[in-house]
Protein backbone atom coordinates (compact mmCIF):
# COMPACT_ATOMS: atom_id res chain seq x y z
CA UNK A 1 0.00 0.00 0.00
CA UNK A 2 1.52 3.51 -1.06
CA UNK A 3 1.63 6.23 1.45
CA UNK A 4 -1.23 8.22 -0.35
CA UNK A 5 -3.82 4.88 0.56
CA UNK A 6 -2.29 4.85 4.23
CA UNK A 7 -3.18 8.38 4.35
CA UNK A 8 -6.26 8.21 3.01
CA UNK A 9 -7.38 5.13 5.35
CA UNK A 10 -5.90 7.08 8.07
CA UNK A 11 -8.05 9.74 7.63
CA UNK A 12 -11.17 8.15 7.03
CA UNK A 13 -10.79 6.01 9.86
CA UNK A 14 -10.00 9.02 12.39
CA UNK A 15 -12.94 11.21 10.82
CA UNK A 16 -15.50 8.56 11.90
CA UNK A 17 -14.30 7.01 14.96
CA UNK A 18 -12.91 9.98 16.54
CA UNK A 19 -13.96 13.09 18.36
CA UNK A 20 -14.13 15.96 16.74
CA UNK A 21 -11.87 19.23 17.14
CA UNK A 22 -9.38 17.81 19.48
CA UNK A 23 -6.39 15.64 19.53
CA UNK A 24 -3.40 14.78 21.46
CA UNK A 25 0.40 15.56 21.56
CA UNK A 26 2.85 13.66 23.53
CA UNK A 27 6.11 14.78 24.89
CA UNK A 28 8.48 11.95 25.29
CA UNK A 29 11.60 13.28 27.24
CA UNK A 30 14.31 10.14 27.78
CA UNK A 31 17.23 10.32 29.97
CA UNK A 32 20.32 8.10 30.14
CA UNK A 33 23.95 8.76 31.16
CA UNK A 34 23.57 13.12 31.41
CA UNK A 35 21.81 13.31 27.63
CA UNK A 36 18.59 14.79 27.89
CA UNK A 37 16.40 13.26 24.24
CA UNK A 38 13.03 14.12 23.13
CA UNK A 39 10.61 11.70 20.66
CA UNK A 40 9.49 12.89 17.36
CA UNK A 41 8.62 11.29 14.39
CA UNK A 42 9.38 11.91 10.83
CA UNK A 43 5.86 12.28 8.73
CA UNK A 44 5.81 10.21 5.08
CA UNK A 45 4.32 12.89 3.55
CA UNK A 46 6.46 15.39 3.44
CA UNK A 47 10.28 16.25 5.35
CA UNK A 48 8.49 17.10 8.22
CA UNK A 49 9.02 16.72 11.99
CA UNK A 50 6.26 15.89 14.45
CA UNK A 51 5.71 14.98 17.98
CA UNK A 52 3.99 11.86 18.07
CA UNK A 53 0.24 12.90 18.30
CA UNK A 54 -3.45 11.61 17.24
CA UNK A 55 -7.16 11.23 18.17
CA UNK A 56 -9.46 10.25 20.98
CA UNK A 57 -12.39 7.86 20.06
CA UNK A 58 -15.30 8.65 20.49
CA UNK A 59 -15.80 6.44 23.88
CA UNK A 60 -12.53 6.41 25.73
CA UNK A 61 -11.01 8.06 28.44
CA UNK A 62 -8.33 10.73 27.49
CA UNK A 63 -5.24 9.23 28.85
CA UNK A 64 -6.51 6.06 27.96
CA UNK A 65 -6.13 7.32 24.31
CA UNK A 66 -2.61 9.48 25.11
CA UNK A 67 -1.57 5.76 26.16
CA UNK A 68 -2.78 4.24 22.82
CA UNK A 69 -1.46 6.91 20.60
CA UNK A 70 1.74 6.80 22.17
CA UNK A 71 1.90 2.78 21.84
CA UNK A 72 0.54 2.77 18.16
CA UNK A 73 2.95 5.74 16.77
CA UNK A 74 6.06 4.88 18.83
CA UNK A 75 6.09 1.05 20.34
CA UNK A 76 6.08 2.63 23.45
CA UNK A 77 4.02 0.81 26.20
CA UNK A 78 2.84 1.31 29.63
CA UNK A 79 5.11 4.81 29.94
CA UNK A 80 3.42 6.78 32.40
CA UNK A 81 2.32 10.02 30.77
CA UNK A 82 1.06 13.49 32.48
CA UNK A 83 -1.21 15.71 31.35
CA UNK A 84 0.04 19.12 31.14
CA UNK A 85 -1.79 21.76 29.13
CA UNK A 86 -4.22 22.13 26.40
CA UNK A 87 -3.20 24.44 23.40
CA UNK A 88 -6.24 26.36 22.50
CA UNK A 89 -4.82 29.35 20.05
CA UNK A 90 -7.24 29.15 16.94
CA UNK A 91 -4.16 30.04 14.62
CA UNK A 92 -2.33 26.67 15.56
CA UNK A 93 -4.13 24.44 12.53
CA UNK A 94 -2.34 25.02 9.49
CA UNK A 95 -5.12 24.48 7.30
CA UNK A 96 -2.29 25.98 4.25
CA UNK A 97 0.02 23.34 4.97
CA UNK A 98 -2.39 20.62 5.62
CA UNK A 99 -4.17 21.43 1.79
CA UNK A 100 -0.87 21.64 0.51
CA UNK A 101 -0.23 18.34 1.51
CA UNK A 102 -3.44 17.01 0.59
CA UNK A 103 -3.18 18.75 -2.56
CA UNK A 104 0.26 16.80 -2.73
CA UNK A 105 -1.17 13.66 -2.36
CA UNK A 106 -4.30 14.46 -4.98
CA UNK A 107 -6.90 13.68 -2.39
CA UNK A 108 -9.52 15.91 -2.17
CA UNK A 109 -11.94 16.42 1.01
CA UNK A 110 -14.98 18.88 1.06
CA UNK A 111 -13.56 22.10 2.85
CA UNK A 112 -16.20 21.20 5.99
CA UNK A 113 -14.78 17.87 6.30
CA UNK A 114 -13.39 16.80 10.15
CA UNK A 115 -9.70 16.42 9.41
CA UNK A 116 -9.40 20.43 8.21
CA UNK A 117 -11.77 22.07 11.49
CA UNK A 118 -9.56 23.94 13.97
CA UNK A 119 -7.92 21.50 16.59
CA UNK A 120 -7.41 22.21 19.99
CA UNK A 121 -4.39 19.67 21.16
CA UNK A 122 -3.73 18.41 24.68
CA UNK A 123 -0.10 17.94 25.75
CA UNK A 124 1.14 14.74 28.15
CA UNK A 125 4.50 13.99 28.93
CA UNK A 126 6.96 11.35 30.29
CA UNK A 127 10.29 11.23 31.19
CA UNK A 128 11.89 7.82 30.44
CA UNK A 129 14.90 5.70 30.47
CA UNK A 130 15.86 5.81 26.77
CA UNK A 131 18.00 3.31 26.80
CA UNK A 132 15.30 0.81 27.81
CA UNK A 133 12.33 1.85 25.27
CA UNK A 134 12.76 0.82 21.58
CA UNK A 135 10.89 3.11 19.25
CA UNK A 136 9.09 2.03 16.00
CA UNK A 137 7.66 3.87 13.39
CA UNK A 138 4.03 3.41 12.57
CA UNK A 139 2.55 3.23 9.01
CA UNK A 140 2.36 6.50 8.10
CA UNK A 141 5.55 7.92 9.64
CA UNK A 142 9.15 7.18 8.26
CA UNK A 143 11.02 7.14 11.33
CA UNK A 144 10.65 7.40 14.96
CA UNK A 145 13.93 8.91 16.66
CA UNK A 146 15.40 10.62 19.84
CA UNK A 147 16.56 13.83 19.21
CA UNK A 148 19.17 15.40 21.07
CA UNK A 149 17.05 18.26 23.00
CA UNK A 150 20.21 20.61 21.98
CA UNK A 151 19.52 19.88 17.82
CA UNK A 152 15.71 19.88 17.88
CA UNK A 153 14.73 19.94 13.83
CA UNK A 154 12.08 22.33 12.70
CA UNK A 155 8.60 20.80 13.94
CA UNK A 156 5.29 20.94 12.58
CA UNK A 157 2.59 23.65 13.69
CA UNK A 158 3.19 24.40 17.28
CA UNK A 159 4.82 21.45 18.35
CA UNK A 160 8.15 23.65 19.10
CA UNK A 161 5.93 25.60 21.36
CA UNK A 162 4.47 22.67 22.96
CA UNK A 163 7.90 20.52 23.34
CA UNK A 164 9.06 24.29 25.32
CA UNK A 165 5.99 24.31 27.09
CA UNK A 166 6.76 20.39 28.53
CA UNK A 167 10.12 21.07 29.00
CA UNK A 168 9.12 24.15 31.31
CA UNK A 169 6.96 21.76 33.51
CA UNK A 170 9.45 19.23 33.95
CA UNK A 171 11.75 21.77 35.01
CA UNK A 172 9.36 23.41 37.83
CA UNK A 173 8.39 20.52 38.49
CA UNK A 174 11.76 19.43 39.43
CA UNK A 175 10.78 22.13 42.64
CA UNK A 176 7.42 19.94 43.94
CA UNK A 177 7.56 16.67 43.09
CA UNK A 178 10.57 13.65 43.58
CA UNK A 179 12.28 12.48 40.62
CA UNK A 180 14.73 9.77 39.55
CA UNK A 181 13.05 6.55 40.35
CA UNK A 182 13.08 4.34 36.79
CA UNK A 183 15.76 6.59 35.73
CA UNK A 184 18.71 5.95 38.13
CA UNK A 185 20.30 2.21 38.94
CA UNK A 186 18.21 0.95 42.40
CA UNK A 187 21.90 2.66 43.86
CA UNK A 188 22.86 5.57 43.11
CA UNK A 189 25.70 8.42 44.49
CA UNK A 190 24.43 11.89 45.03
CA UNK A 191 26.74 13.54 41.87
CA UNK A 192 24.85 10.93 39.92
CA UNK A 193 21.37 12.58 40.98
CA UNK A 194 22.73 15.87 40.62
CA UNK A 195 23.46 15.00 37.21
CA UNK A 196 20.03 14.21 36.48
CA UNK A 197 19.18 17.12 37.89
CA UNK A 198 21.92 19.03 35.88
CA UNK A 199 20.83 17.28 32.78
CA UNK A 200 16.86 18.65 33.07
CA UNK A 201 17.43 21.76 34.48
CA UNK A 202 20.50 22.01 31.68
CA UNK A 203 22.70 24.49 34.31
CA UNK A 204 25.45 23.08 37.00
CA UNK A 205 23.99 23.31 40.88
CA UNK A 206 26.11 24.08 43.93
CA UNK A 207 27.04 20.66 45.30
CA UNK A 208 26.64 21.32 48.98
CA UNK A 209 23.54 22.85 48.27
CA UNK A 210 21.73 20.26 46.14
CA UNK A 211 23.04 17.60 48.83
CA UNK A 212 21.48 19.82 51.56
CA UNK A 213 18.00 19.85 49.87
CA UNK A 214 17.72 16.32 48.53
CA UNK A 215 18.36 15.04 51.95
CA UNK A 216 16.40 17.55 53.54
CA UNK A 217 13.40 16.46 51.64
CA UNK A 218 14.05 12.88 53.28
CA UNK A 219 13.43 10.52 50.55
CA UNK A 220 16.97 9.46 50.49
CA UNK A 221 18.20 6.27 52.07
CA UNK A 222 22.01 6.46 52.91
CA UNK A 223 23.46 2.94 52.60
CA UNK A 224 26.63 1.23 54.50
CA UNK A 225 28.12 0.25 50.63
CA UNK A 226 30.26 3.17 48.80
CA UNK A 227 30.85 3.03 45.07
CA UNK A 228 34.26 1.49 44.70
CA UNK A 229 37.00 1.54 42.03
CA UNK A 230 37.11 5.91 41.60
CA UNK A 231 40.14 7.77 41.79
CA UNK A 232 38.21 9.87 44.53
CA UNK A 233 37.12 9.01 48.18
CA UNK A 234 34.96 6.36 47.39
CA UNK A 235 31.29 8.01 47.56
CA UNK A 236 28.11 6.77 49.55
CA UNK A 237 25.74 5.29 47.66
CA UNK A 238 21.92 6.29 48.14
CA UNK A 239 18.58 4.43 47.27
CA UNK A 240 15.08 5.87 47.34
CA UNK A 241 13.10 5.55 50.43
CA UNK A 242 9.89 4.60 48.04
CA UNK A 243 7.36 4.81 50.79
CA UNK A 244 8.21 8.31 51.15
CA UNK A 245 8.94 8.91 47.55
CA UNK A 246 6.00 7.83 46.53
CA UNK A 247 3.96 9.78 49.43
CA UNK A 248 5.71 12.93 48.19
CA UNK A 249 4.32 12.23 44.66
CA UNK A 250 1.34 12.20 45.51
CA UNK A 251 1.16 15.59 48.17
CA UNK A 252 4.10 17.65 46.63
CA UNK A 253 8.27 17.89 48.58
CA UNK A 254 8.11 19.95 51.77
CA UNK A 255 4.77 19.87 52.48
CA UNK A 256 5.74 20.02 55.85
CA UNK A 257 5.17 23.94 56.45
CA UNK B 1 -39.34 35.68 27.78
CA UNK B 2 -39.82 32.78 30.13
CA UNK B 3 -36.94 29.82 30.76
CA UNK B 4 -37.61 27.42 28.22
CA UNK B 5 -37.25 30.19 25.39
CA UNK B 6 -34.26 31.37 27.06
CA UNK B 7 -32.62 27.61 27.38
CA UNK B 8 -33.86 27.00 23.88
CA UNK B 9 -31.93 30.27 22.86
CA UNK B 10 -28.91 29.72 24.49
CA UNK B 11 -28.58 26.02 23.18
CA UNK B 12 -29.30 27.28 19.18
CA UNK B 13 -26.83 29.80 19.83
CA UNK B 14 -24.24 27.98 21.21
CA UNK B 15 -24.60 24.86 18.86
CA UNK B 16 -23.61 27.29 15.60
CA UNK B 17 -21.12 29.20 17.07
CA UNK B 18 -19.52 27.47 19.02
CA UNK B 19 -16.56 24.44 18.93
CA UNK B 20 -18.00 20.63 19.38
CA UNK B 21 -17.25 18.82 22.19
CA UNK B 22 -15.90 21.12 24.15
CA UNK B 23 -16.63 22.70 27.36
CA UNK B 24 -14.96 25.12 29.92
CA UNK B 25 -15.31 25.16 33.80
CA UNK B 26 -13.89 27.39 36.12
CA UNK B 27 -13.46 26.82 39.84
CA UNK B 28 -13.41 30.83 41.60
CA UNK B 29 -11.73 30.65 45.26
CA UNK B 30 -12.70 33.80 46.96
CA UNK B 31 -10.05 34.53 50.26
CA UNK B 32 -11.30 37.26 52.44
CA UNK B 33 -9.87 37.25 56.69
CA UNK B 34 -10.12 33.47 57.36
CA UNK B 35 -12.41 32.01 54.92
CA UNK B 36 -12.08 30.46 51.54
CA UNK B 37 -15.03 30.04 49.07
CA UNK B 38 -15.92 29.25 45.76
CA UNK B 39 -18.22 30.39 43.27
CA UNK B 40 -21.61 28.61 42.41
CA UNK B 41 -24.32 28.98 39.87
CA UNK B 42 -27.77 28.07 40.59
CA UNK B 43 -29.29 27.02 37.13
CA UNK B 44 -33.01 28.26 36.12
CA UNK B 45 -33.94 24.62 35.34
CA UNK B 46 -33.70 22.46 38.01
CA UNK B 47 -32.05 22.61 41.89
CA UNK B 48 -28.94 22.34 40.85
CA UNK B 49 -25.72 24.10 41.39
CA UNK B 50 -22.98 24.29 38.92
CA UNK B 51 -19.70 25.68 38.16
CA UNK B 52 -19.37 28.89 35.98
CA UNK B 53 -18.83 27.35 32.93
CA UNK B 54 -19.75 27.35 29.17
CA UNK B 55 -17.95 27.01 25.47
CA UNK B 56 -15.45 28.37 23.24
CA UNK B 57 -16.42 30.30 20.21
CA UNK B 58 -14.85 28.43 16.70
CA UNK B 59 -12.30 31.13 15.89
CA UNK B 60 -11.74 31.85 20.10
CA UNK B 61 -8.62 31.40 22.18
CA UNK B 62 -9.30 29.07 24.78
CA UNK B 63 -7.81 31.50 27.36
CA UNK B 64 -9.68 34.16 25.75
CA UNK B 65 -13.37 31.96 25.82
CA UNK B 66 -12.87 31.32 29.64
CA UNK B 67 -12.07 35.06 30.40
CA UNK B 68 -15.48 36.07 28.60
CA UNK B 69 -17.77 32.72 30.06
CA UNK B 70 -16.47 33.94 33.41
CA UNK B 71 -17.81 37.74 32.68
CA UNK B 72 -20.80 36.51 31.25
CA UNK B 73 -22.16 33.89 33.39
CA UNK B 74 -20.97 36.30 36.62
CA UNK B 75 -20.15 39.60 36.29
CA UNK B 76 -16.51 39.22 37.16
CA UNK B 77 -13.89 40.84 34.83
CA UNK B 78 -10.01 40.89 34.90
CA UNK B 79 -9.45 37.87 36.53
CA UNK B 80 -6.29 35.75 36.11
CA UNK B 81 -7.13 32.23 35.35
CA UNK B 82 -4.95 29.34 34.89
CA UNK B 83 -5.57 26.46 33.26
CA UNK B 84 -5.34 23.47 35.42
CA UNK B 85 -6.62 20.38 33.73
CA UNK B 86 -9.01 18.82 31.20
CA UNK B 87 -11.39 16.79 31.88
CA UNK B 88 -11.87 13.77 29.92
CA UNK B 89 -13.65 10.78 31.39
CA UNK B 90 -16.60 9.72 28.80
CA UNK B 91 -18.89 9.16 31.32
CA UNK B 92 -18.49 12.61 32.58
CA UNK B 93 -21.45 13.76 30.23
CA UNK B 94 -24.65 12.72 32.15
CA UNK B 95 -26.89 12.43 29.39
CA UNK B 96 -30.11 11.26 31.31
CA UNK B 97 -29.25 14.41 33.35
CA UNK B 98 -29.59 16.12 30.27
CA UNK B 99 -32.82 14.21 28.65
CA UNK B 100 -34.85 14.71 31.91
CA UNK B 101 -33.99 18.76 31.44
CA UNK B 102 -34.75 18.63 27.96
CA UNK B 103 -37.74 16.58 28.16
CA UNK B 104 -39.23 18.65 31.51
CA UNK B 105 -39.03 21.76 29.21
CA UNK B 106 -40.46 20.28 26.45
CA UNK B 107 -37.43 20.68 23.88
CA UNK B 108 -37.18 18.00 21.21
CA UNK B 109 -33.65 17.69 19.59
CA UNK B 110 -32.11 14.85 17.48
CA UNK B 111 -30.30 12.36 19.41
CA UNK B 112 -26.92 13.77 17.17
CA UNK B 113 -27.81 17.38 18.49
CA UNK B 114 -24.44 19.06 19.17
CA UNK B 115 -25.54 19.50 22.80
CA UNK B 116 -26.11 15.46 23.32
CA UNK B 117 -22.89 14.42 21.88
CA UNK B 118 -20.09 13.63 24.41
CA UNK B 119 -18.58 16.86 26.07
CA UNK B 120 -14.58 17.16 27.69
CA UNK B 121 -14.40 20.16 29.51
CA UNK B 122 -10.75 22.05 30.30
CA UNK B 123 -10.98 23.30 34.13
CA UNK B 124 -9.55 27.02 34.75
CA UNK B 125 -8.91 28.53 38.50
CA UNK B 126 -8.27 31.92 40.07
CA UNK B 127 -8.39 32.64 43.52
CA UNK B 128 -9.53 36.58 44.11
CA UNK B 129 -10.34 38.65 47.29
CA UNK B 130 -14.20 37.91 47.42
CA UNK B 131 -14.93 41.50 49.04
CA UNK B 132 -13.81 43.36 45.92
CA UNK B 133 -16.10 41.28 43.64
CA UNK B 134 -19.30 41.38 43.22
CA UNK B 135 -20.87 38.64 41.31
CA UNK B 136 -24.01 38.39 39.46
CA UNK B 137 -26.07 35.59 37.47
CA UNK B 138 -26.80 35.20 33.94
CA UNK B 139 -29.83 35.13 31.72
CA UNK B 140 -30.15 31.42 32.43
CA UNK B 141 -29.29 31.07 36.38
CA UNK B 142 -31.36 31.88 39.02
CA UNK B 143 -28.48 32.62 41.29
CA UNK B 144 -24.33 33.50 41.36
CA UNK B 145 -22.80 33.32 44.68
CA UNK B 146 -19.99 32.48 47.05
CA UNK B 147 -20.35 28.79 48.92
CA UNK B 148 -18.29 28.33 51.86
CA UNK B 149 -15.82 25.92 50.99
CA UNK B 150 -16.68 23.49 53.76
CA UNK B 151 -20.22 23.76 52.97
CA UNK B 152 -20.66 23.27 49.41
CA UNK B 153 -23.80 21.49 48.11
CA UNK B 154 -24.16 18.79 45.49
CA UNK B 155 -22.72 19.63 41.73
CA UNK B 156 -24.31 18.47 38.78
CA UNK B 157 -22.19 16.01 37.10
CA UNK B 158 -18.46 15.52 37.63
CA UNK B 159 -18.29 19.26 38.63
CA UNK B 160 -17.43 18.19 42.57
CA UNK B 161 -14.75 16.10 41.22
CA UNK B 162 -13.57 19.47 39.46
CA UNK B 163 -13.77 21.75 42.23
CA UNK B 164 -11.36 18.96 44.31
CA UNK B 165 -8.81 18.90 41.51
CA UNK B 166 -8.97 22.72 41.55
CA UNK B 167 -8.17 23.02 45.49
CA UNK B 168 -5.52 20.31 44.86
CA UNK B 169 -3.41 21.94 42.31
CA UNK B 170 -4.14 25.50 44.57
CA UNK B 171 -2.73 23.72 47.35
CA UNK B 172 0.82 22.14 45.78
CA UNK B 173 0.88 25.68 43.54
CA UNK B 174 1.48 26.83 47.39
CA UNK B 175 5.07 24.83 47.39
CA UNK B 176 6.27 26.64 44.41
CA UNK B 177 4.81 29.60 43.68
CA UNK B 178 4.11 33.18 45.78
CA UNK B 179 0.68 34.03 46.29
CA UNK B 180 -0.78 36.71 48.50
CA UNK B 181 -0.69 39.71 46.14
CA UNK B 182 -3.95 40.99 45.81
CA UNK B 183 -5.22 38.92 48.80
CA UNK B 184 -3.36 40.76 51.66
CA UNK B 185 -3.35 44.51 51.87
CA UNK B 186 -0.32 46.09 50.65
CA UNK B 187 1.41 45.84 54.33
CA UNK B 188 0.58 42.69 56.31
CA UNK B 189 2.23 41.01 59.42
CA UNK B 190 3.13 37.66 59.34
CA UNK B 191 0.44 36.11 61.12
CA UNK B 192 -1.59 37.56 58.47
CA UNK B 193 0.11 35.81 55.71
CA UNK B 194 -0.03 32.81 57.63
CA UNK B 195 -3.60 32.90 58.08
CA UNK B 196 -3.60 32.85 54.11
CA UNK B 197 -1.76 29.96 53.55
CA UNK B 198 -3.42 28.08 56.84
CA UNK B 199 -6.63 28.79 55.26
CA UNK B 200 -6.05 27.87 51.91
CA UNK B 201 -4.24 24.38 53.37
CA UNK B 202 -7.32 24.40 55.63
CA UNK B 203 -4.49 23.30 58.66
CA UNK B 204 -2.47 24.90 61.14
CA UNK B 205 0.79 25.44 60.45
CA UNK B 206 4.27 26.05 63.22
CA UNK B 207 5.10 29.94 63.50
CA UNK B 208 8.46 29.89 63.36
CA UNK B 209 8.61 27.05 60.37
CA UNK B 210 6.45 29.14 58.39
CA UNK B 211 8.12 32.57 58.97
CA UNK B 212 11.47 30.67 58.20
CA UNK B 213 10.77 28.93 54.85
CA UNK B 214 8.71 32.61 54.24
CA UNK B 215 12.07 35.05 54.78
CA UNK B 216 13.92 32.47 52.87
CA UNK B 217 11.95 32.63 49.27
CA UNK B 218 13.14 36.15 49.25
CA UNK B 219 10.17 38.08 48.17
CA UNK B 220 9.45 39.89 51.25
CA UNK B 221 10.23 42.96 52.36
CA UNK B 222 10.28 44.29 56.31
CA UNK B 223 9.31 47.27 56.95
CA UNK B 224 10.23 49.51 59.62
CA UNK B 225 6.76 50.34 60.33
CA UNK B 226 5.14 47.51 63.25
CA UNK B 227 1.09 47.64 63.31
CA UNK B 228 0.23 48.85 66.78
CA UNK B 229 -3.38 48.66 68.79
CA UNK B 230 -2.81 44.94 69.23
CA UNK B 231 -2.57 43.64 73.09
CA UNK B 232 0.83 41.74 72.36
CA UNK B 233 4.04 43.42 71.18
CA UNK B 234 3.32 45.41 67.58
CA UNK B 235 4.18 43.13 65.46
CA UNK B 236 6.21 43.84 61.94
CA UNK B 237 4.53 45.00 58.66
CA UNK B 238 5.93 43.54 55.75
CA UNK B 239 5.11 44.32 52.17
CA UNK B 240 5.96 41.98 48.93
CA UNK B 241 9.19 42.85 46.79
CA UNK B 242 7.40 42.66 43.58
CA UNK B 243 9.80 42.72 41.55
CA UNK B 244 11.23 38.88 42.95
CA UNK B 245 7.27 37.99 43.47
CA UNK B 246 7.02 38.08 39.62
CA UNK B 247 10.54 36.69 39.33
CA UNK B 248 9.31 33.85 41.65
CA UNK B 249 5.96 33.41 39.52
CA UNK B 250 7.62 33.35 36.40
CA UNK B 251 10.22 30.69 37.51
CA UNK B 252 8.85 29.43 40.43
CA UNK B 253 9.99 29.57 44.20
CA UNK B 254 13.28 28.55 45.12
CA UNK B 255 14.89 27.93 42.00
CA UNK B 256 17.99 28.81 43.53
CA UNK B 257 19.35 25.27 43.89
Amino acid sequence: MDSNEELVRFIDRASSLCMPSLSIDCVIFGFHSNQLKVLLLRLKYGPNWSLPGGFIYRQEHIDDAANRILMERTGLNKIFLRQFRIFGDPGRSDLNAMSTVLEAEKIRLDGDHWVLQRFLTVGYYALVEFSHVQPRADSISMACEWADLHRVPHLIMDHGAILESALGTLRQQLNYQPIGYNLLPAKFTMPELQSLYETILDKKLDRRNFQRRMLGYGILKRLKETRKGGAHKAPYLYSFNLRRYRKALDLGLQSSW
